[in-house]
This record gives C-alpha cells, sequence and structure tokens, in this order.
C-alpha cells in the first residue's frame, strides 16, 4: 500500500513544499543561517485553534520591515500556509513558527543583502513548553546572568530575531549555578528578558514588566489585559536587578509556555519556594482567555485547501 | 552512462556525508539556526594549497571553547574532512568553511544547550572576495556605520559567530549612502570591524590596526607580519573614529579577499581617489606571503583518501 509522508511530527512549508519537519532544512549558505539575517514569529494553536493569530502577524509584519525582508508571500498566504502546516500536522496543541530569511544573492558574488531573495518558511510541531511543566509547577529557579543584554541599537529587540548568543551564554551561567533559566540585565543594570520570555514582578500587589531591551510579547500583553479586566493593577516600567531581587513574586510569560511562575532567583526564594497567589492568578486568567472567541482562530482539520474555519478570517 | 554527483560548483561534508553545494543543508530546527548557536572559520585555498590552515584551526579550536561546543571531530580529521571537500570539488582557489552548530538537544523538549548533539559541517565553494575585485582596484568607499558593533561583553567577536544583525543594519547604511561596504564603531566611538573584515589605517608612515571589538583575523596578522618582516612599522591600537577620518590609507583585510585597499571614507577622499601606496605595498607583501612553504598545506587532488601531499601536515 503507497503511503503518504508522515506529517505526526511536524509538518513544513519550505523551499515551496510541505515536507515533514525532518526534511525541513536550509542552505548552509543562506544568510538567514550565515549572517543570522532572520526574522521569525510564534504563534500557538491551542485545542486546535490559533490564539491571537492577527497579533503574531502584525508583529511579524513590523519585524519583517525593521530587517528590510520582504517575504515573497503576502500576510493571508502567509497565515494561510501557516494553517496548512497545522491541518497537515494535524496538532491541536502546536508551536507554530513562520520564518523569514535574507536567502542568497540573485546576483552571484554579491555581499549587498538587498541582492538577496529572501524566503519563506512555515512549520507547526508539537507544543513546546520554554520552562517545562514539572518545573512550572514548582517555580522556575531564575538566575541572574552577568553576561548583558545585546543592546537594543545594535539589534532591535522588539523584532524578533535568533541573535541569542548573549541569551545562551546566560543560559549556561545559570545551569552551571544549578537553577532553571537565566534574566538577563543591560548594561545599565535595568531587567531585559530571559531566553524566550518576557519577565513580570508583583511588588505590592502591583504587576510590573520590564519596559526596555526585550521583546513585546503577545503573552505579555494577554498578561497585562488579564490583569485590566480582572482589577490586578498592571503597567510597564523600568525594572532594575534589585527590583527583580526584592520582589514579592516573579512570573515569566512567552507564547511557548504562556504565563510561567518563579519561586526562586539567585538566593531569594519567594512565596514559601512555591507560585505565588497572583502569578498563579494571572496564570489562570491567561487560561481562561483561550476562550475568548475574538482572540481564537479555528481550524478544520479535515480541509487542507480551507484550513480556516471562518473563511472571512 | 551513470554519472556521480556534480561537485563543481563546490562540496559539503554535512550530516556525515559529502554532497554537492546545493545540498548541503541544516534543520530549522537546529539551534545552530534558532539560536544562531554556532561558531566557524574560513581558511582559503589558492593555487591548491591552503594558506595557514593551523593558524585557521588553532583559531577555531579557541571558538568551539569559547561558545562550549564541541565538534564530533577532532582536528585533525577536520582538517581532512575540509581538504576532502576542496579535492572533491576540484577547486584550486577556494573559500573554505568549518562550521559547528550546537545542533538539537537528545532529550525530547529540553532547553538546555548542555543537552544537544553539535554538528560538524565543512564546505569548499568557489574563491569569494568580501570586496569584489573591481571595487579593490579604485579602493573600496567606506561608510561609518551609526549603528554600533554588538559589545563582546554580550558576544565575544574575537569567537568567530554569526551574529551580524548590526553589520547588516551597517551595510544597509552604507549601501543607501551610496558606499561599498560599512565599519562599525563600537558605543565609546571607537573603530572595530566592518562586515567581514578587519580595518586598517596608514598614518605618518605607520600601519595601524584597531585594538577591540573585531576578530582576530588570520588576514591581520599576516599583514603585520609582512610588515614587520618589509620594515614598515605596524601595531595594533586604539582607534578612534577621527584616526579613521583623518587617516592618509585606509585597507581592509579578511581571508575572503585578502588585503584590499579603501579610497573613501564617508566625504573623505584618500590618497588621489585611489589605493594608497603603503596599502598597494602591503598588498603584494600579502600575496607574496602565499608563496612561503612554511604556511602552504598542499592538496593532492587526485587522492581523496589521502588529500595531503605531505601526510605529516
Amino acid at each position: 500500500m503507497a503511503e503518504g509522508p508522515d506529517f505526526s511530527h511536524g509538518a513544513a512549508f519550505c523551499d515551496g513544499c510541505f515536507v515533514p519537519i525532518a526534511e525541513a532544512k536550509i542552505s548552509v549558505l543562506d544568510w538567514g543561517f550565515t549572517r543570522s539575517d532572520v526574522t521569525y514569529d510564534v504563534v500557538h494553536v491551542k485545542n486546535g485553534a490559533f490564539f491571537r493569530l492577527a497579533d503574531h502577524l502584525d508583529r511579524f509584519e513590523r519585524s519583517l520591515k525593521a530587517f528590510r525582508l520582504v517575504s515573497p508571500f503576502d500576510r493571508g498566504q502567509m497565515a494561510m500556509l501557516a494553517a496548512q502546516c497545522v491541518v497537515l500536522s494535524g496538532l491541536r496543541d502546536a508551536y507554530v513558527a513562520m520564518v523569514c530569511t535574507r536567502g542568497r544573492p540573485r546576483v552571484a558574488g554579491s555581499r549587498r543583502p538587498a541582492d538577496c531573495d529572501n524566503t519563506f518558511i512555515a512549520y507547526a510541531i508539537p507544543w513546546i513548553d520554554v520552562i517545562p511543566l514539572d518545573v512550572q509547577a514548582r517555580g522556575a529557579h531564575l538566575w541572574v546572568a552577568g553576561t548583558p543584554r545585546i543592546p537594543a541599537a545594535s539589534i532591535d529587540p522588539t523584532a524578533k530575531n535568533y541573535h541569542w548568543g548573549d541569551l545562551t551564554k546566560g543560559l549556561f551561567e545559570a545551569h552551571d549555578a544549578g537553577a532553571d533559566t537565566a534574566v538577563l540585565l543591560d548594561a545599565d543594570g535595568y531587567v531585559t528578558e530571559g531566553p524566550g520570555f518576557n519577565i513580570f514582578i508583583v511588588r505590592d500587589g502591583e504587576v510590573l514588566t520590564s519596559d526596555r531591551g526585550a521583546l513585546e510579547g503577545v503573552t505579555r500583553r494577554s498578561a497585562l489585559d488579564v490583569c485590566a479586566a480582572a482589577g490586578i493593577r498592571a503597567r510597564i516600567a523600568p525594572l532594575r536587578v534589585e527590583d527583580l531581587l526584592n520582589a514579592d513574586e516573579i512570573f515569566c510569560a512567552t507564547t511557548a509556555g504562556g504565563v510561567m511562575p518563579a519561586s526562586r532567583v539567585n538566593d531569594r526564594i519567594l512565596t514559601n519556594d512555591r507560585p505565588g497567589p497572583i502569578s498563579t492568578r494571572v496564570r489562570e486568567l491567561y487560561w481562561a482567555l483561550h476562550q475568548d472567541p475574538q482572540h481564537l482562530t479555528p481550524l478544520s482539520f479535515e480541509n487542507f485547501e480551507q484550513p480556516f474555519k471562518d473563511i472571512s478570517a
């Protein structure tokens, strides 16, 4: 019996074709690799529906512009291709990436970014928790890394990018110290972000998240939204390392994991070494927001040609 | 008639196999791509011999260590695989890269770099001039970019890496201004490097190259070596942007192009808008150094199994 490709571990749109994730590859000469000249976005699918897809597409378009990349597909086509990857994979809970690389020069030998044909890749793989679920349950142990975050003047952190060398170095510092993950400061001692997540603190009942050196996370926005709706005071503000170390509670926020409480930072133990009450409340509200139809784009898993249930989407 | 693969456009060792360069690809999930968690080195082959291969291997090993990457192959094996790529390609003048990526976690779902199996890739492609030959002949037009180089505290520039976002931004600034390429300063206004090359100035007959924020280039070292041998004063020193703008001459140095004179920087025209005399002399001496057997590792193009002519190499 002839069988089709196995997309169950993930499906990708790459080089103009739909392929199993194991076959989704880029050339070692693509400047997306050799110059990390690439942008991306990650949107998740929960219970068969995209969450805040329009917000992720908005940010992806802003990131493309920031790096002067032009996707060969327009917004609607990119959304369609990402949705088709999800449908092919059959994954009801998925991590869905859209990626645009600089590609390679049309003109042989050119070293000019403007001479390149940019490429678009999309893929859907099983859901990822940036902080594993068992660690989320006891609260993550954070480590303030000595490696400073790359400054915004050199690489714009609000345009999603793969310049992770500082975050990786910070992760090694954290793991060497026995912690789960890292928080990076800027050169002036202000809190920026961790490897793949925004940082929030709770102080005197108020929720605060860093105002600089960090991605403007969609999950961060959701966390601020649910706080506003629930009457929890919340705002974006400058946070110094002392604010972090003296916080009542800390939590992290990212698409790939959601709202993830911490229970330690360096040698400080927070809220009896457990996720704090406000962090836990925000986490619950965040997942409850996944019931709100205004944020959901449901998928038709039976219909590869028209993967969106609401064709006006 | 059965024909073998066509390696004439370049040959790669990738995923444990030798393949034509067009088939050399990495997974879109490799952290070498998604976190730019990768190091590399580039050595060139001129007239059928590697130039300063040992120096490039030394630096590659230092870069691996700096990023806590472990190649699955030892130094001798990596040299052998790179040499075999050259022999397969048949290229007598080649750009040869050795690359080590973080790879992917052995442990499903892990976000820890230490859980990854690192990968080694080598490839040989036709010689590249980072600054095209016709531009080298008239002298490159340089542009001092407003984008600051990523600080060494965040990403170590002496460990070769693909964190090029700042250099790419600088390149766009240069091209927008009608220049050929860019020079980046650090946040304090000191000269660092350009996209893929070290910067030298000539002042009062003395050759100076930047002491910070830059790769310790093998071509930079060759340039300093030939100056010493020829009685031209030369040293590594702090260079401010004013030193660059008021230089008598400027040249760039990189493996992929060698010593490449400039004739303009911003609105300044140097040495009658042509390559300067000392830059031109250093360039000639650099290419003459390619006759020195102590720097050469000749290849046997007939012998894939033993690609080195001197088997003690």
